[in-house]
């Protein structure tokens, strides 16, 4: 699988290829003039508190920044005590594990499931239990039953969902407070896309309404992935422990990176830039529903998703969309086959990323699928 | 004992304190000027490359720069393919941990020994076994029998070691590294400190004697920690499985200030730089070594590092080094007791930094010492 990945990373670059495989946010909205005016600021400070050691849980005025908006945005009762800064999310999941699962531990999944997830809690020996995702939200019933199953963790993205690009219900999210209330099982709450909401937020966080879940969020779809900052809201009474573990795991994350994105947030106005990102996103993901719609036949289906950065595309139950990603490959289009997202199954997928590509692209890499599928027939 | 540090650090940020204690490089010597302008040069780059998601070896530039330093100062065959960059050595001693310790398994480590890395593996659940770390490097005989007990892993500072400043001789150098290869033991061979020898390097690394090492080193006490870049570089039968490691736990390091860095690299004179940090740093070992033979008795001891940032402060046998850290606490002096840093004993230590202070500050710290130490008797 990883030779597979890093082939399709590899094939991407190649002269002419168009790639939908990747999950790369728009660099055209990278606000590199904003940035390097924060940048400057950061270093012209004379306590040089960007290029010093800094503290464990992270750059205070920062973490204060991230609280504010957690309470205006999405309701919840946090504080910047609760706040841990992370060399991007990616590293959350690392330190979660390392916290909680021991080889063996069962541990919960939606399935499909962001792929980097499952490989980062992998390292520490879970048995995975998949729950389907579908629109709307993870089966309500088999995370009942897998719940019972004494899991250690229960692993989500409820809003626009990296592989789906599906968000959870309200109902849904109501749901599953409650059944995570009622257990002993911590949940991963990743907020990675969820201020991707073409129209706002696509609900409010399970954490909202459940103590026992530990949120993460990242500044990479957003402002920057190199930048590699995210952060992880804990429990109360998981500080002292996750003081700890990042001490012992990294010391502090990048306070270069933490300063500069902190004196970004100063001085944009950082609701318009979502904005922006927001409308061409929903711009771009429309071009390309509408492309499917208008070049595919009726046998594929897709979704039209309400924000993020992915659609997830199927071809009918039992056909192998590894034919359709090597047909598209011989067009010079890259597309990411949904099997490696999945505990069980999923070998009819495919993830369509909207985001990357340009306008032209998009309409060129459309009509290249829709030829590869023809041939693929 | 966590608590004991982080009073120690909250209480050096008090008014009119005079630390010794911390392990901070001298932020006088940051070249903020220089990172401004490769900041600069790096976000008026057209491909995004510092801001977009990266490759997780890490940039390719830098790791070439880092590779060609190497062959060319350490005499080490090395080619980029072997360099991974983390985000900070301590992310690297980590990733360490999780490829090759499980709980339980034997781990060899100097007593004393960095703090930080004994924090870091111990999250795998090792049995250390210290053997005694002295000026001219590890006790060979301990060494021998140690390796004897199946450890899996040897961790070691070679150079200007943190805490104790101690350096390996050449002889230590060729014996460390016979005893290592003829044994299935993997070094880990910190080089934190390396670039920060007075007169030059202070011999060879291990690693270019023996090719089970891990030699890890990091930008952090030459150019800036809060930038939290490091590197390892790993034999290459490891290659494939460090490179899942660390896509799994982290994607790749930051690639802002991986960029930012390499951009410095081709603008700074670096090793004009690394003349006045290593210059500077001699005068301020120089200054706090005369200072103590002026004011202390002749009873304790110290040693006169030929670089890197400490100096090891010893009372007479069975004394207890803490009564000082008291005494001089209540002077407004902070040093740091050093019992953390060992496996066994070290009660009567204690670790001057002389880098992180001004000169100033240095001469009144001294005359806290040694009225502190007057004090304590």
């Amino acid at each position: 699988m990883d030779s597979f990945i890093m082939k399709l990373i590899s094939v991407s670059k190649e002269e002419g290829m168009i790639s939908f495989a990747t999950g790369l946010p728009d660099k055209r909205l990278f606000d590199t003039e904003g940035l390097a005016k924060a940048a400057e600021d950061v270093l012209s400070d004379t306590e040089y508190t960007a290029l010093q050691y800094g503290t464990v849980k992270g750059h205070l005025p920062l973490r204060k920044k991230i609280a504010a908006r957690c309470r205006k945005e999405m309701n919840l009762n946090v504080s910047e005590e609760n706040i841990f800064i992370t060399n991007g999310s990616q590293e959350g999941f690392d330190l979660i594990g390392k916290m909680f699962i021991d080889p063996g531990d069962r541990m919960i999944a939606d399935d499909p499931c962001y792929l980097g997830a499952l490989q980062s809690f992998s390292l520490y020996g879970p048995e995975f239990i998949g729950i389907r995702m579908n629109e709307g939200g993870p089966d309500i019933g088999q995370l009942r039953d897998s719940l019972k199953k004494d899991p250690k963790l229960y692993y989500s993205i409820p809003n626009h969902q990296n592989p789906s690009g599906f968000s959870y219900s309200a109902d849904r999210r109501k749901q599953v407070a409650e059944l995570i209330s009622g257990s002993d099982c911590l949940m991963v709450e990743d907020d990675a896309y969820g201020e991707l909401g073409f129209e706002g937020r696509a609900g409010v966080p399970v954490r909202s309404m459940a103590d026992n879940v530990i949120l993460t969020g990242s500044f990479s779809k957003i402002i920057s992935p190199g930048m590699r900052t995210g952060w992880m809201i804990v429990p109360d009474e998981m500080a002292d422990m996750t003081m700890k573990c990042v001490e012992s795991s990294l010391l502090h994350a990048n306070s270069f990176s933490q300063n500069v994105l902190d004196r970004y947030l100063e001085i944009t106005d950082m609701d318009a830039k979502l904005r922006t990102i927001r409308d061409e996103y929903k711009r771009k993901c429309a071009l390309m529903t509408d492309l499917l719609e208008d070049h595919l036949p009726s046998e594929l289906k897709w979704n039209f998703p309400n924000g993020g950065m992915f659609i997830w595309f199927r071809l009918k139950e039992g056909a192998d969309a590894m034919k359709l990603y090597e047909s598209a490959l011989k067009r010079k289009l890259v597309v990411m086959p949904g099997r490696p997202f999945h505990i069980n199954g999923g070998e009819n997928t495919i993830r369509l990323n909207f985001a990357t590509a340009g306008e032209e692209e998009i309409k060129e890499g459309v009509g290249r699928l829709a030829k590869a599928y023809e041939e693929m027939l």
